[in-house]
């Protein structure tokens, strides 16, 4: 990764990169990550390198100020590379909406029906710009340069705040009839239905980061006598990052708590695992980072409960990609020319 | 249905069939349905109609015994169309391995490995013979001729001795990698693992014909006074077909039994809807059949669970095909040439 790169001043970058790298850059593409927090952006070549990323806070920015921060990314690199960009992906936490080019993103206040195709189409001129959803992304990212490259069947299951699927079936992204296909979030695991489901689901409830953290309260909650890692801090402050902290001390609220996800990121996999016959499930999002370590424990939970030989023939491991898979994923977007 | 054509005697159809049809059956086409206990064939045109079909049972016959019959029924129908059948399709209840052309049926002794294929086309002689699993076959027989035309993406529930899902993803069947995709029955809807689900999956054990008998007795051996229509016949002769007639007559614990089908099948439905975003769920197999009548409940279930968005968006109903949707599925592969 070249980090002396990595600027945000809009002046040429070519000379630089022309001796830095023995590419040529007549299929440079940008990539960018929009994420709840921050923006995220990256020039790649077509062989996927990347030649400058960079990121932006999002800083409680809403509606236009958003799309405007995505346009001034784009014209910025624009010119960084002297008009050298052939096209613009662009991955989105949310709904896409292909017929209006309009965005509904539930963490970015005043993001129903964005417009954002529109806009940023305004701001790259006569380049394409191509959007998708984060966990399309993600996939398509694993695909073109991760851990599911010569996979025709894969899915990139995404734990982070919240949770979700990015699917790929028979070389081709599940997209869905109304586009919102992997929504695995709101998988019911467990009988019967509690009200605590009705905003986000049963196993983004239990097994995404909030998830993690909610469930260690409560089973502190059930110990009166703890008096552990996790009591030394107000309850609502605990996060899934606590929790994984408490858990290398062997805390015994934190020991319960990852067990609980451990379960159930399994009983997810398995299913995932019965119904696609995929060759990988690739982890990733924020959880796995720290989660990593517990992938072998996920992984004979699985074996208990899905298809046999379907089991017995997929890989379960990690993203290759990190915290870039959207970034990568958004790059391919556009040099694919991936259109909804 | 043209009942009086249905023969078994290897005499030519066509006088009959031509004064009877305005059609030319240039482009007729055999479908074959092998199930666990019968063997099902009819002769369509390509326009879904269907000239004849005969059922025979299997009686316990075994691997090649099986095949024979099967070759016969070929031989039977080609010579009874004067061989103006362009081709076989045969829908198998197990896997099957397209390069060598074999399959795994569990539920028919001696086939594993079994070279079907092979037989079925020296019986065929020059024209093509094509086999896919039953569960393709219920999903492409209902977007030929049943509830899911005009559907790019939908699934095919089918509950009876077992469960599984036939699966159309923007309009293409998912296969999954080792082509055993839609193994729906292990999907695990419960904590924590029990040996019970180790031979045949949690959702199977639970909620198919075989689960609803297994869970009635559980229940009525919870109720020591019980003294209900299912307490008048032995334990181990009482099948889902009991535990439905003894709801109609509002027993205990046929009620207790099929709410908890209900529950389960809702949970399944709405993973579904939240991972496909499809816009139909078709209900099928022995079940629904006499589950049909549940449907409303089922749908009110799902609807806690699933993804709001694709939820509403979603048709769930019962097969248009009923128990033929294996037969028209199966024709379905012969006309279109589908090659695994």
């Amino acid at each position: 990764m070249p980090d002396d790169l990595t600027v945000t001043r809009a002046e040429s970058l070519l000379p630089v990169l022309n001796t830095k790298f023995k590419h040529s850059f007549d299929m440079a593409v940008l990539g960018i990550d929009l994420g709840g927090t921050k923006l995220a952006g990256a020039i790649f070549t077509d062989d996927g390198c990347i030649l400058r990323e960079e990121y932006i806070l999002l800083d409680r920015k809403q509606g236009r100020e958003v799309g405007n921060l995505i346009a001034s990314m784009v014209k910025r690199n624009l010119d960084l590379l002297e008009h050298k960009i052939s096209s613009v992906g662009i991955a989105v936490p949310g709904i896409i909406y292909p017929a209006e080019g309009t965005v509904w993103a539930p963490n970015i206040p005043g993001w129903e029906g964005y417009p954002l195709l529109k806009e940023i189409q305004i701001a790259a001129g006569d380049i394409p710009v191509y959007i998708d959803s984060d966990r399309a992304c993600y996939i398509l990212g694993e695909c073109w340069q991760g851990a599911s490259k010569e996979c025709t069947d894969a899915v990139f299951l995404a734990v982070g705040t919240g949770i979700a699927a990015g699917i790929l079936v028979d070389g081709k992204l599940l997209r869905g009839a109304g586009n919102i296909a992997g929504a695995i979030g709101w998988w019911g695991l467990e009988r019967p239905f509690h009200a605590d489901y009705k905003s986000s689901g049963y196993l983004e409830s239990n097994a995404s980061g909030k998830g993690i953290a909610r469930n260690s309260i409560a089973i502190l909650l059930r110990k009166p006598g703890y008096k552990g890692a996790l009591s030394q801090m107000p309850l609502e402050n605990i996060t899934a990052h606590d929790v994984f902290l408490a858990h290398e001390g062997n805390d015994e609220v934190a020991l319960e708590t990852i067990a609980r996800a451990v379960e159930i990121w399994g009983i997810a996999i398995a299913n995932l695992v019965s119904l696609f016959n995929p060759q990988k499930i690739i982890l990733g999002g924020g959880i796995f980072g720290p989660g990593v370590k517990f992938i072998p424990a996920i992984y004979e939970e699985a074996k208990k409960w899905a298809q046999p030989i379907s089991m017995k023939n997929v890989i379960i491991e990690k993203s290759l990609l990190g915290s870039r898979a959207g970034l990568y994923g958004a790059a391919f977007l556009a040099l694919k020319s991936f259109k909804l």
